[in-house]
């Protein structure tokens, strides 16, 4: 499909038309929200969306107790596509979320938690999300089910869908057709496809046919990834808030090592509710997340490292080369990445429903050492990465967004 | 390798040589375990092992609380492969499990927990681990994270593998080595090849290189099985066992709908450590667990039901066409399959180191009709059933015994 208006005045108009305010207050003045009575848990009156808890982590050598986010349910992230003359393109939805550091951000078509699905907070119906879940829909390309931050989140995880579709789709004024080029020149621009929009991405496998073989055998890959699996002792058990160290009844804020929970007030134009209150991960400080690249053999290759995480349901996914505050380097692989050749190079946000103003800056750079840093890290070709993205649960949710950045911008 | 003896001659010997004396007493009476103070929650005095807790399960319309066996940790089984003159054998362990209907069971040649791994028993170490785990082991065929009954274990999975390998084995006598061929013709007696066996030779791919066009594509599956995913709002929280209803405290027995928990005192010859007590579950009755299969368009197919079942990592799992008690037919379907043709009708164990006398009836039938009896299920291809176990927490236990048992026996 032919815009007629181009992308930045497209976007500069959302950015006019859809706002947020959002208020900061604190957790125990959170309308609809209560620290349960016993555990001090912060849930939803309505005992949907997702809930506030302990976690008290045991490993090998280590135990301790951190905030976690629960969230049962399977949500779906959606990006519809169709041919226009031909040509593959996606719609993507121009989405102001209350935790962005900056207004409208390129999201899936649809971002849908199941509390969308059965319209808990009785707002309007989700747009286009019949074309992904009605009997008839077009032809599915990517459908599996992918995790979200193990650090964060206890187990979460969402659907990444694109579905191709041939129906007449009437474009609202928040989406447009994007082509994939078009979509790879937006991501170098700093907070503008937004986490979902990246994970969802990342799931198109599109170097299926690419020669040069991978250095380890996907079979060795697995055995490596499920050897640490086998062996990492992670029990994480949750528990009650009021578990947590030095807690008092009815705090304003809640904090652990990495990130403070805090409390917003939200007035949106353009969603399906108009205001709401909720609390929101504040992540202390960004961080650097860096693949490390290079050929072998003619083959593409990333250092992936084995990201073992509490919250994570495989006990260890694959992750990028290093995910790090910018201070701490004590192995000097910062210090290589920031050396080697800048491939990509951006600021981008995560999933602003809910973190508030979590950023972070994603790089990719190219080295010509092939050496693996340590037992914890093995090159992994893009294709081998693409297909273990394909089966799920495999790929944690930063090393993702840095394949779609990597795919963009690598000599494949 | 050639045996000299037979392997009847050879059970028959071990059967005389091993043995478990196997006492039941009451859960409040078992050395080493106690109800953990507060919750009640049944545990090992060591924190290690597993433990036995209350599920409190709500799905769109049912909420219900229930027994749970939780073991985090992810155990190994593993079956030793290697060629002899040219022809694979694979190494089987007779083995006795205070659980076992009758006394020797052909396990895999390694059955570890971490337990056994780290030590924790303070037994013996466990024979051939090495050549699964140490660096420089064999050509590793199989190597996956499967599930066991979502019905009784709180996300329970193990790591299954198959290594081929090209050291000298000195083969002790509880081991022997079986031909591909031999182990299909023990499949069909009775009590015979233990579940933990079943579940790794399911996930060797045999039929990979076989015509014959599936008659839904393994997208459409996908998609369909994340349908019911995304769609079945099962929330099961763990809780303490006193909040399961009627609890007194100190109980030498527990129940609920499905099983009973009791307590053994086990004495063994022949196992890492010689004796000591456990809880176990009891079944209230055996289960027909059968697959119903055809031919479609010259291609093998099973037809797979969506299991929904709590304790399951993954919401919902491919599961045999049925899995029900015997009187329970309304739907027609057990009659269905009783009324076809069967191919394979055999009463199997279902793992012996947690269930006590758990055995249910396996069938295999062949139908000619091709029908779908409800949105909850869909034929799937022998081959496509292969590739989705080889995906990891796709298939069931059940379902993965069945594809033995039908690889086995069915013309593919």
């Amino acid at each position: 499909m032919i815009e007629t208006m181009t992308t930045a005045d497209w976007l500069a108009e959302r950015n006019q038309a859809l706002c947020c305010e959002v208020e900061l207050v604190g957790l125990d003045e959170l309308r609809s929200w209560e620290f349960r009575p016993g555990t001090h848990d912060l849930v939803h009156s309505s005992g949907q969306f997702f809930s506030v808890h302990g976690l008290d982590v045991r490993t090998g050598e280590r135990r301790w107790k951190q905030l976690i986010i629960r969230q049962d349910e399977i949500g779906l992230l959606g990006i519809l596509a169709k041919r226009f003359d031909g040509q593959l393109q996606f719609l993507m939805q121009a989405k102001v979320e209350p935790g962005n550091i900056n207004r409208v951000q390129l999201s899936p078509t649809v971002q849908a938690t199941r509390s969308n699905l059965t319209r808990v907070h009785r707002g309007e119906p989700t747009r286009y999300l019949d074309l992904f879940t009605a009997p008839g829909r077009g032809r599915v390309l990517v459908d599996q089910l992918q995790s979200e931050q193990g650090r964060c989140f206890y187990r979460k995880r969402n659907r990444n869908m694109i579905v191709l579709t041939t129906d007449e789709v009437e474009r609202h004024e928040n989406y447009r057709w994007f082509t994939l080029d078009e979509l790879h020149q937006l991501l170098p621009v700093d907070n503008l496809l937004n986490m979902d929009a990246r994970s969802v991405l990342s799931c198109l496998p599109l170097t299926e046919l690419y020669e040069g073989r991978a250095l380890h055998s996907t079979q060795d890959l697995m055995s490596w990834l499920n050897d640490i699996r086998m062996t990492n002792d992670v029990r994480a058990q949750l528990v009650g808030l009021c578990e947590l160290g030095s807690w008092q009844p009815n705090p304003a804020e809640l904090a652990d090592d990495s990130f403070r929970l805090v409390g917003v007030r939200v007035h949106a134009i353009g969603r399906e509710v108009g205001s709401w209150e909720q609390p929101m991960i504040t992540p202390l400080r960004p961080h650097v997340i860096a693949f490390l690249t290079t050929h072998l053999d003619n083959a593409p290759h990333v250092l992936m490292h084995a990201d073992v995480e509490p919250g994570t349901l495989n006990v260890a996914e694959l992750g990028p080369t290093l995910d790090r505050a910018p201070d701490a380097d004590e192995d000097g692989l910062l210090s290589h990445v920031l050396e080697s050749k800048p491939l990509f190079d951006t600021v981008l946000s995560e999933e602003g429903g809910r973190f508030y103003h979590g950023v972070n800056r994603y790089l990719v750079a190219y080295t010509t050492d092939p050496a693996e840093p340590g037992p914890d890290y093995r090159w992994v070709s893009v294709r081998q990465l693409e297909s273990l993205v394909g089966q799920g649960h495999h790929v944690n949710v930063q090393a993702r967004t840095l394949l779609a950045c990597a795919r963009a911008n690598l000599k494949l």
